[in-house]
């Protein structure tokens, strides 16, 4: 383990030092890809920089998406791939130790719990389950045969996510009390084309409910230690209703045509609260329907500190500025004053960001993609645990199917099963490593 | 009404002008206060500033109180007013138009509905109800007598919740679908003093629920045109662990005191979640026992545009900046950039912000105290509808009632009385007016 971190660290040198400094080479870990679409063009760009990640086998059954992604590994100058049109056979291959699965949202639970079965690592793609009843085939599939299913929730490794988890551990924040997160994109443009097969646009159009929550409930269930001494306990979930993914097929289209005048079931902002089993409230917000700038939301707070995205702010009790005023009564009052995160990074940044903060190109969404990526390779080379594991894909993802039951019940609370089965009680932290959340 | 208009612009000019314009003087409003707390001296230093306010009565059982109250008006040069112990004997005065009622929140709805039963004009200060039966009275009253009651809820005349009510009423952001809202403050220092009666701390220990929801529920119910077209459907309340107001007791009183271990049933963060019957969604959120900024987490967002007081941003689609980037695949997507709030001012404040943003001193909170009590004293000399009605006061105060039935109960959904039973679907918008929201 010290050893990546020695390597990151020589990797800061200029190219032109004179001498690289030796290391030992890493093991190669052989990767397969089963579903080459978008997304999976994104994640090349990351594993190109990864050192000892070898896409050995690539599964699709769409011969130009195949076509495609032979073409950029060959830009790469990477070794052919063998081609699987079923996915089965390729996790048949010795030769494989682990999959990625890029696939869609419906087909990447079953596919990664097959995985599993086969002795394989798995990782997913973000997203939401339809039941809880396929986090169960995977949690059980990861129980039965000891490997691990990792989600690439690349937000677990942005940085300001990280440096707050830093700030919860080091007990700046006190005990913690709430937080907040969600996903507020506008995705009109793509997610109203019905007919392009973007994906989003069929779940936005039959569904109401969260069906995409991990991007910040990710890091805040680490930082809460859900599965680890803590779970999520209930959730309530309300829909807004549908107005700006119709709007936007009606331009798209044209009024008057079949798909301009097409519903959208999803409310254009759902509203998700999450109690946890040691009292903490957790408000998600899932909006992709309306125009506004890009945010998830973030806010973590405890009974000292917090930290709210929307803000770009941290406060701190008895370290961050403080005013005394009076009223125009004569009457004191005090104010407290926002500092901005930026002038936390020097001091508090995570040790992963400590590490990689000045690497340059690490691959898709500033650089989170190869970290997520990495921690995933690196788990699967030692066969260790994965930072990410089924129960937390499981924890995570069961928002989306459960908050569609809330709101078909009118808001009504709804249990989360435990998918720990009561292990999330004597389960500590993970140990310590270089990829820990 | 166009006078008030002018001899706002008129003051506006230097003192040292010639001649000042002639204008008629306005009739004086004999006005009675109910209650003599802090509140009263800071509502007394806006009424300094009100021409034809004159505060002929006053009431307190405590000495203490009224004696301070007393030397207040004296101080300004105000006649004495009469002075009462018990609030009935100065409602049967003749020579009061209208109570102001800023007593405890346990008291200020009967006894503003006395007020309306004995044909006074009531203003009330913010809180919550304790039940939905105390607010059903309240607007019976106020329907048999004709006469109305106002909340004096100032956060509805400030400056940027009422320029976002101008831009959504000039339909730059389209057809609403969201808005957030909230009261985080932190008021530890004061209300974790159990014994020294500050009215938050009684509330905080014994309740569990949105005690104190209508700095920004008002606003967004007036802009969600709730009453008038629309009214509060649902709502599904959560609370979080409660821990903050219970350190700060520890640390005012000590560890191991009776009132340094006494116990807050009060969530530090109360979430609540409310559903309209036009299908808008509200999320509300209380928070007084935990360090951080003051806000009140405003938001309003429509299909074409959105206000985030946390980001002191609002991004209106094909107005703001919209830029066009490349992700590391080569695929293209837009980013959207907020525009500061302030940048908006010189066109779209309000007419009411337009017509007072160049005066100074207006009382207490920045101006919205005095701009809350003129629209009062307005509406009680013209005999007319106040700006802010008992239906209003009944809606929004009934969040307090009905989130802590609905925490009480695991997060269930609770519906809202219709306090206007069913005349809010015809109820048009306030007929326009200096004061009208």
């Amino acid at each position: 383990m010290t050893n990546r971190r020695t390597s990151a660290s020589a990797s800061r040198r200029p190219v032109s030092a004179a001498r690289p400094r030796r290391r030992p080479r890493l093991a190669p870990v052989r990767l397969g890809i089963i579903g080459l679409g978008v997304r999976t063009e994104v994640l090349l760009a990351s594993l190109a920089g990864i050192e000892g990640a070898e896409t050995v086998a690539v599964c699709d059954v769409r011969e130009a998406a195949v076509a495609k992604i032979l073409g950029i590994l060959e830009r790469q100058g990477k070794p052919a791939p063998a081609v699987f049109r079923d996915y089965r056979r390729l996790l048949e291959q010795r030769a494989v130790d682990a999959v990625l699965v890029p696939t869609s949202w419906n087909s990447h639970l079953p596919i990664a719990t097959d995985a599993l079965l086969a002795g394989k690592y798995a990782a997913i793609e973000v997203g939401g389950a339809s039941s809880t009843e396929e986090l169960w085939r995977l949690v059980r599939a990861s129980e039965a045969t000891g490997v691990s299913c990792m989600m690439l929730e690349n937000c677990c490794y942005a940085r300001n996510e990280l440096m707050v988890m830093n700030l919860v551990r080091q007990g700046l924040f006190g005990e913690l009390i709430h937080c907040e997160g969600g996903y507020e994109h506008d995705l009109r443009e793509f997610a109203c084309m019905v007919e392009a097969g973007y994906e989003r646009s069929i779940h936005n159009r039959f569904r109401n409910g969260d069906i995409y929550p991990t991007h910040q409930l990710g890091p805040i269930a680490k930082i809460l230690d859900i599965n680890r001494g803590n779970r999520f306990l209930k959730l309530t979930s309300t829909a807004s209703k549908a107005r700006g993914m119709q709007l936007a097929a009606r331009k798209h289209y044209g009024a008057g045509t079949p798909f301009g005048e097409i519903a959208f079931n999803m409310g254009d902002i759902v509203t998700t609260v999450i109690t946890c089993a040691n009292g903490e409230t957790i408000t998600l917000t899932h909006g992709i329907a309306l125009p506004r700038p890009y945010s998830r939301n973030g806010r973590v707070q405890g009974t000292r500190g917090i930290w709210l995205e929307d803000a770009n702010g941290i406060y701190i009790d008895g370290m961050s500025p403080s005013i005394q005023e009076i009223d125009v009564a004569g009457n004191p009052y005090t104010t407290h004053k926002w500092e901005p995160v930026e002038s936390f990074y020097e001091t508090y940044d995570h040790p992963i960001w400590q590490t990689y903060r000045r690497q340059k190109q690490l691959g898709g969404h500033g650089g989170i993609d190869s970290l997520a990526l990495r921690a995933f390779i690196d788990a699967v080379r030692d066969r260790a645990e994965t930072p990410i594991d089924a129960y937390d894909v499981a924890a995570w993802m069961s928002v989306t199917c459960l908050s569609e039951q809330s709101i078909a019940c009118g808001g009504q609370p709804v249990p989360f099963p435990d998918f720990t089965d009561g292990k999330w009680i004597a389960r500590g932290r993970a140990p310590a490593g270089p990829w820990a959340l």
